[in-house]
């Protein structure tokens, strides 16, 4: 760490029975080798305890986590029943991990956290009690007051950041639900959040085609020259440094890589292919367009895996240290 | 190499204003330190003279090579007017660069030549002297007597190997162009491919979901329920290691890439965004399904930097010991 951001990490747990309080905890045990800042985990300490068996301090808040961080893991507690059975998620624990996703985000509004980090949710589950979002990403969104459409999901690794345009479609309804508005607003998104999250003053965004070889001048579709290329065009007539669309194939390369600071990609996987195959244990999951800082790691509960001591803590430290750096460099602007 | 193929290689110059001839005689310059068999080029020598300095010498026949091959470049002469301008392509060349393919493929289907590697054409030239086929996979096929949706192309590198089931078609077309029985035939033709070119006695095969989060159990998409499940039943009722349809994003890491030899992707840049991530300087394209062996660099002419020795010739090499070891090894089955 080149410094430390004012407040504590606000960290929701997740889903109690999924992989989020072990990697949690095992974040915390190595927070000197991960280089991880002060943190408070939020969430019921029964799924911690069934899984890890360091020290817990039940804190009230995050004021209170410095000094508890050097020697136990500060927890603000959120009581649920039966949340100490790894890999059998259950209704208590949906609600438990609501409970807390919607505490570290206050946390993180009302200025006593200096960034929300979230743990892996059940959808399944969520969805029974009542959820009515997507994903977390739209109920950080909400909860902040911005329109899902105005944030955009960024994969963020150690040499390639990745911005979809669209997520969680069918392929086949991938471009009809493209417009050139919507790619504009997902790239302002991104290059905004290059300057404010990376601290990238003149921040280079490279959009890609749709299409095998970016349409091949039309032969192997049009949406690059009546969709995407205009919207490249707006962006730059704002005065952004915008490239595309490019051949995505070729865009993820050492050499191609050096020369933006992040992909905008027309689907999920054209965004999420790239950024896993190289960087699968470091991706962040990074909300931009958002008042906090938000970021997640890539993976979700794992439930098959959930008390074996077996899951990686590797992403969801490196989600820790993203939010940190971030909300260092916000810290700094503002 | 391990072992040499019977007979020199068969390498088609491609289009003589592309980076084709630069790339083959860096190949030969550098034949010690890339571990690179006897091989013949076809084509016009001015198109390498014009690029490159060192020794030629004209044959007659692939037998003649071997001889040659220490202390020249072996070339079977294709005479055309005006191949001397790199970068500047011209139908003069184009013709050139389909009488090389015709001669080098005959070459390789007499058992002349041990394999067939091809240099990098310009389709648009070809085109206007009315070739007909996509690509010059399909030429290939066709000169084979094979059909060419028996044939699939596979992308290989040194720890990944895809075939896309579809290639050349609009994002927004993949989805229709999909079934069970196309599915099950680059299936077919990727398992056989790597008994043939690989030796791998048992291959497995992991086969992409369409979809995001392979859909997600029908919510995203139903193509993995209804089309690519049951190619994958099928298959595996033949007695194939088949695992899938899996999630895209996560079938690239390291680990990942562990449990399968090669990756049957739905469309152009899910099978191609990987293997250019990982592996831009060694993927090979190799044909599958032929009765002959035939690869080629995974790149096109470059008619931006022909003629500036800026030309990489490590696809190219690695396209070469790819065709020595599989023919090596089918003449060791054979």
């Amino acid at each position: 760490m080149s410094a430390s951001p004012p407040y504590p990490l606000a960290v929701s747990l997740g889903d109690p029975a999924g992989i989020g309080p072990e990697v949690i905890a095992k974040c915390w045990d190595n927070r000197s080798q991960f280089g991880l800042p002060s943190f408070v985990a939020v969430g019921d300490g029964h799924s911690i305890a069934a899984v890890w068996d360091g020290p817990i301090e039940v804190v009230d808040d995050p004021r209170q986590a410095d000094a508890a961080f050097d020697h136990a893991l500060p927890l603000i507690q959120i009581p649920a029943a039966g949340t100490d059975v790894p890999g059998h998620p259950s209704l208590a624990g949906a609600h438990c991990s609501l409970d807390a996703l919607e505490l570290a985000v206050g946390l993180a509004r009302s200025g006593a956290a200096s960034a929300v980090v979230t743990g892996p949710i059940a959808k399944e589950q969520l969805y029974a009690i009542g959820f009515q979002h997507p994903g977390q990403t739209e109920f950080v969104a909400e909860r902040c007051g911005v329109s899902p459409g105005n944030v955009a999901m960024m994969l963020a690794g150690p040499t390639l950041r990745t911005v979809p345009v669209t997520t969680h479609l069918p392929l086949a309804e991938v471009a009809r639900a493209l417009s050139s508005a919507l790619i504009e607003s997902r790239g302002r998104a991104a290059l905004r959040g290059l300057q404010r999250n990376f601290g990238i003053a003149e921040p280079r965004l490279a959009v890609t085609g749709l299409n095998p070889h970016a349409g091949e001048g039309g032969q192997l579709g049009r949406e690059e020259i009546e969709i995407i290329g205009p919207a490249i065009a707006a962006l730059a007539a704002e005065g952004w440094r915008v490239i595309g669309p490019l051949p995505a194939d070729t865009m993820f390369h050492d050499r191609a890589r050096a020369n933006y600071d992040a992909a905008l990609c027309m689907y999920h996987d054209q965004a999420l292919i790239p950024i896993k195959a190289l960087h699968f244990e470091e991706a962040v999951n990074l909300t931009l367009g958002l008042p906090i800082v938000r970021t997640a790691p890539d993976h979700g509960t794992a439930f098959d895996i959930a008390g074996q001591d077996r899951a990686d803590p590797r992403p969801m430290a490196a989600a820790l240290r993203m939010a940190a750096q971030s909300a260092v460099l916000r810290a700094e602007a503002a």
